[in-house]
């Protein structure tokens, strides 16, 4: 069921999740507290005796202690109001939980609502069960300490934080009928991208998103020192979330009743004002700029834990981070302390005689998918439709002869991008795809997509503004951590989209690429995870043809980060040309469960591949370029020329077309891989060339020169293990760079056509009198370049450009 | 000269700053950006004619329209107000420029002020110096565009945004009479690190550190879209810096004249408030927490320059934000409209007939070291003194033989930057070292530190708080953003430092490391840069042993992103154990320009090198433990085994242990390496191994068993050029992990001493009776690991440890 606007609007609303809180509910609703609270002890403490039905003996407590109680009570209270809320509302909500450390109050929430016994049925619905899920805890076999993708209801971890708030507004965007509760702890907040993500109010939209409430838990402490916000003022706090569009509402104490009495009619007024800006912005009323509320939760760490141990203040301070009681087996005191906490939760009334929560507890899950822990938004691939995709024939380049043609590459993916979009167009003005790019769309040539939609915008326009609408669904912000973050969100939600970047500044949210690819790995291995649309990446505005930027802008280090993460989920692609990079990205587009990065440049560059050839050389990660060589029929060449990516693609060509002219008896093998990994041996990455594929494009022994987009070495390691790999000699991207011209970029990393035809001419060993003219010119072509360089405000020369016959 | 509190407190001051701004000055201030903005314009577009003595031809255009206008009126008209109220005030300013794009508007300020020629004295102070000036601007062989490491004056690039106020707030730092005037962008403000910057005011005391204005530039757009602030009201604006402990002033118009009155008085009054916070602090004042000034300008992009082109609006749009006429050469209306654009700041009245800026505007700079230009704080090296070190022996483990102690590797390195800490103590409780950390100093055991100092803390503290006070020099904040970029600020104005991170989260600053490398490679070239303290990064907390927090905190790819870095300045430190780390951090600490990852667990470790040994294989990069091997005089080994790290090095030696007992014939080599780009060739890196000592290490042609604390692959892409490189067969991080044990670890990633063991036989041949048995036991051994992991619940069988005899 969806939140319809004009059922809820107004009054209505109010009435609906309002209702008054009675004493009764309350307590109901701390029972299931107690029995969360508890499963959270028991998890990190207990291996045996898990309900407590005898006394606690050192024994029964498992050998090392790992865990995080702090923040899990809280996480807990949330979860139990909100759980009122959903049933009384029939609402539809996602848990997002940033302090993902929290992870046994998560499971014990899910456990509680039987989400946990329907998708793990080994941990059943009584005391074995409970004791499972006891023993099973950060456990080596067992489950991970966080919330994590084994978790049911979770799309994000939590490990490293930051990005709470990005992926539930990407689980949120074009999600009309989704509420998203994101609980943002007090460490969180302290990180730049999380700081970064509560501008997103200016991207989300009443009438066609879905809402998010963030629920910033400020428990005052991290590991072992204050918080920022902790410490902050309500004022100050109120202030800054005001200041990004979102209106708190402050919940604060330590007596449970107070606070979850204030907590729920918090939680219950912030559904009715989103229903409220929601239904005027559905009701087509003139927009006005509303802020979105929010919750300040102000409870203590540790809350309802030991007060204090060994003489020290635990909870509401650091010292509750992790596990309050320590060395519990060898410590009379502390096992006492421990079984007086335990025993606080009442487990005798929480636990029926076979060790099922009881059922007045149990019965104040809501049912079916409106379970947190059920929700398909979570397991995304259970929403998830195939994008509807263009053939790509149809924005094909016509290529009469290789090299007959330039053209700027990203233009034809900007056509097809457009025909995305207008082909995803829902009547409701949402859709299941999105391009996420900071302020880079145009840049990147990719705006034919603002002929369908525009830039999503939510603050005030101007009648100057190009391209800018509340309507449209281009996500642009100058963040690659908000962009990835959204679009993140938006896939494990079970939609589609594309990230372009420049390529240098990728590298801001690399280590988001490594967490997500952890993620996309370990959800493989469980067959309850549905498969989702892959991460893909779009690099350009490149390092060769950053020239105009800057040596900071100049940087193809996130292909380095990529290779060594599962071979299961990376990929990285180099189309040389525009054609490739379509058939690149529709297999993209197409797959699932990967992470794919995508290189190519803005600018024109020479075309080679009809859209077929494209296709098939994609299919097979690489393959001879015959007409660009100078081979006879079963002989082997004498030397091998390979490319990997769209500049090294055109210096390698017009290396071989100096040595095809010059050296006639030469005999040449020119070679392109659009696959990266294809290089790696087979069984180190599915996609891994055969090593018969392999001899039959390198040959096993002739030397390789090979231009490379990226940084040489990187090449090394994908080839170590291919027979004779060190006769492959790499050239590419050396960290060489400044503000200059394209060819001086390939000349200062010594890839340019001349370098490249030198160091063919010396791997092949050609010398002769040919051989050394040729030599000689490459070298006399290299220092005139160099006296150009040196004398460019005298002398401007045009650089002698590669032309194919 | 510093600001003493005692004389510029109070009234004083105000009178000081506040003097009224007359017509004149006003006038003369106009001159002065009159001029910025002319040589700004005039960088982009001239190439010859620079001073307009003639009428402007197409030819006098330069061919390739390259740099950012946008901003830079904006950077000037501050650099303008600076300038007037350093000369009253005659105090120290450092300018540090967020929209980097602004190149050409500092290197205008700059030469005007005279510091340019100064630096260069090929740019004259006069018209051919101008000429020189334009020519060399955004082409090759000159300067890049942006506010770069050439920039005098500067410490920051702002190419990668994110960063300006992290730096300005690093450079404050124990700098108690340095003022940072920080412009942040708009598009800057969008990003995630720069938002949570803002936080810093948590951080900086008015006592013993400098203070840092920011200046929020809203000038409304990007590269080609609205920004988020600059589309929020004022009040929304002041709630969001009000939040963050910051009290802006607003400066709004288009009108030159009304705004510079505005935004001087808004600068001399954020400096009497600056100085009136540090004044009561430095008096002894009971502490307040007082907001830091802030200024707020919204002025249009490309303020000044072309309103209308070809019949659209460009300034104040995001038309205006790089080049706002183009095509000029072929368009005879944009030639004349560049020419009215340039002639509108009345060249003649600028420049005196020889081309130099005429005396009134000349003499509105201050003077000396005062401008900004000049100062010494962008340009540390001037002020940076040697770190005292005290003598690591005094630390060190006393080793009585290989083995034979386990230590928590990190906590002899806390005692040694415990005293570093003492040693540096300045009598006014600053110091010139400090240790960033994201809240994880205890964590990682540092906390030795906390014995000299604290937490640097200024807001409320409670009496349960550990180890935290205002005058706090050891700086936690959970960003490793914040962490990194205060640390580079404070090394780049001359002091030293240490940020010490969660191995698998150093990835999230990995652009940052990218950027700075950058920095110090073409800071190396350029005389006049001293050299600066290194950056130094200690990864702890390492894949190996996360083993307790799972898969997300498991990931040792920062040392890919620095491997293909300039190898000038990355090196890579794996000690394996605290002897190692301790002549590894006294190294670092003592170098000067580099990029220093040291990646040292902080766990119990086995122990092996005495301090002397530790100290002489950290300087030949690598050695042969023969203790450890089994060769005999004068023969090859049949197998080398190499490790690097500490857990890489605690399997393989147990490996040899096995090795070495059951099979005594077998001649075993152990290596370790410490230096990783020991292992480049010699050429590739400065550290390379020369081809005698590495065949002395490695044999030419023995097979290796490498076991790496890192992605093996990353070993591969080093070796390459080394004799038979195919010999190496490395084991390392291969992305397995989860919460689990720490043998767990290594056996799933297949690193365990029994598949090193086994790896080993297999290369080196080894057979026969005992070998097979050997072979039996390693593989029974994993099968029993096996079944630990698979029977957890119900068996936990002790791992049997390694035993050195």
């Amino acid at each position: 069921m969806s939140v319809d606007a004009n059922e809820t609007g107004g009054q209505g609303t109010r009435r609906l999740a309002r209702t008054a809180y009675s004493a009764a509910d309350l307590d109901a609703d701390l029972r299931w507290w107690d029995a969360a609270n508890y499963l959270t002890v028991a998890q990190i403490y207990l291996q045996e005796n898990v309900l407590l039905r005898a006394p606690l003996d050192a024994a029964h407590v498992k050998p090392r202690l790992l865990g995080h109680w702090g923040t899990s009570p809280g996480l807990s209270a949330v979860y139990t109001v909100l759980n009122r809320l959903i049933r009384r509302t029939d609402s539809a909500w996602l848990f997002v939980t940033g302090p993902g450390h929290g992870g046994p109050a998560l499971v014990a929430n899910t456990y509680l609502e039987g989400t946990y016994s329907e998708i793990y049925p080994d941990v059943t619905c009584d005391g074995q069960g409970v004791l499972r899920l006891c023993r099973q805890f950060s456990t080596p076999g067992g489950i991970p300490s966080h919330v994590s993708v084994e978790t049911p209801g979770s799309i994000h971890e939590g490990g490293e934080l930051g990005y709470s708030l990005a992926h539930a507004i990407g689980a949120a965007l074009d999600s009309p009928e989704l509420l998203v509760a994101c609980v943002i702890g007090d460490g969180e907040a302290e990180t730049g991208p999380l700081s970064g993500s509560w501008n997103s109010t200016a991207f989300l939209n009443p009438a066609r998103d879905g809402a998010v409430l963030p629920i910033l838990h400020l428990n005052d402490a991290k590991i072992s020192g204050p918080t920022v916000m902790g410490r902050r003022s309500d004022d100050d706090v109120r202030a800054d979330l005001q200041g990004k569009g979102w209106e708190p509402v402050f919940v604060e104490g330590h007596d449970p009743r107070a606070v979850f009495a204030q907590l729920t009619d918090a939680i219950a007024g912030a559904y009715e004002t989103i229903l409220g800006i929601q239904a005027d912005a559905r009701g087509g009323a003139v927009p006005t700029i509303r802020r979105w509320p929010a919750v300040v939760l102000r409870t203590p760490k540790g809350w309802t834990g030991p007060h204090r141990v060994d003489g020290r203040l635990v909870e509401g301070t650091h010292r509750a981070h992790q596990v309050p009681l320590s060395g519990v087996r060898d410590n009379a005191d502390h096992l006492r302390q421990l079984e007086d906490w335990l025993r606080s939760y009442r487990p005798d009334e929480l636990f029926d005689g076979d060790g099922r929560i009881v059922e007045d507890i149990a019965g104040l899950s809501p049912a079916g998918d409106r379970r947190m822990g059920a929700t398909p938004y979570a397991n995304g691939g259970r929403l998830r439709e195939p994008l509807e995709l263009p053939p790509v024939e149809d924005y094909a380049l016509d290529i009469d002869r290789p090299g007959g043609l330039t053209h700027p590459t990203t233009r034809v993916l900007g056509d097809y991008l457009r025909d995305i979009y207008r082909a995803d167009r829902r009547s409701d003005g949402g859709g299941t795809f999105r391009l996420f790019c900071p302020d880079e769309t145009a840049s990147n040539k990719l705006d034919a997509v603002f002929e369908v939609t525009d830039r999503c915008w939510q603050l005030p326009a101007r009648p100057d503004d190009d391209d800018l609408a509340p309507s449209g669904r281009v996500m642009e912000v100058l963040s690659e951590h908000l962009c990835q973050g959204w679009l993140e969100g938006y896939l494990l939600s079970g939609r589609h989209g594309l990230f372009a970047s420049y390529e240098a500044f990728a590298m801001i949210s690399a280590s988001m690429v490594v967490q997500h690819t952890k993620w996309l790995q370990h959800a493989a291995e469980l067959e309850w995870r549905e498969p989702v649309s892959s991460l893909n990446i779009l690099l350009t505005s490149t390092c060769w043809r950053n020239d105009h930027n800057g040596f900071s802008h100049q940087g193809p280090g996130l292909i380095d980060t990529v290779i060594p993460l599962s071979p299961g989920v990376v990929r990285v692609w180099l189309p040389p040309d525009a054609n490739s990079l379509l058939a690149v990205a529709e297999h993209c587009f197409r797959s699932r469960d990967h992470v794919n990065l995508i290189v190519a440049d803005k600018q024109p560059h020479l075309q080679y591949l009809t859209v077929d050839e494209a296709a098939s050389q994609a299919a097979a990660g690489a393959s001879v370029w015959h007409w660009a060589g100078s081979e006879r029929d079963g002989a082997e060449p004498d030397i091998v020329l390979a490319c990997a990516g769209d500049v090294p693609a055109q210096e390698l060509l017009a290396a071989a077309d100096l040595l095809r002219k010059e050296l006639p008896d030469l005999m040449i093998r020119v070679v392109n891989v659009i696959d990266l990994m294809a290089l790696l041996p087979p069984g180190e990455h599915p996609h891994g060339m055969s090593e018969t594929y392999f001899a039959d494009v390198f040959t096993t022994s002739v030397d390789v020169v090979f231009a490379f987009h990226g940084y040489p070495r990187a090449l090394h390691q994908l080839l170590h293990g291919r027979p004779h790999a060190g006769r492959f000699h790499v050239r590419g991207f050396s960290e060489q760079g400044t503000t200059t011209t394209p060819f001086d970029m390939v000349v200062l990393n010594r890839m340019s056509r001349y370098h490249l035809a030198l160091e063919a001419m010396r791997r092949a060993g050609a010398d002769g009198e040919r051989a050394e003219r040729l030599a000689q010119f490459c070298r006399s072509q290299l220092a005139r370049h160099h006296d150009y360089i040196r004398q460019n405000f005298e002398d401007l020369p045009e650089i002698q450009e590669w032309t194919w016959t």
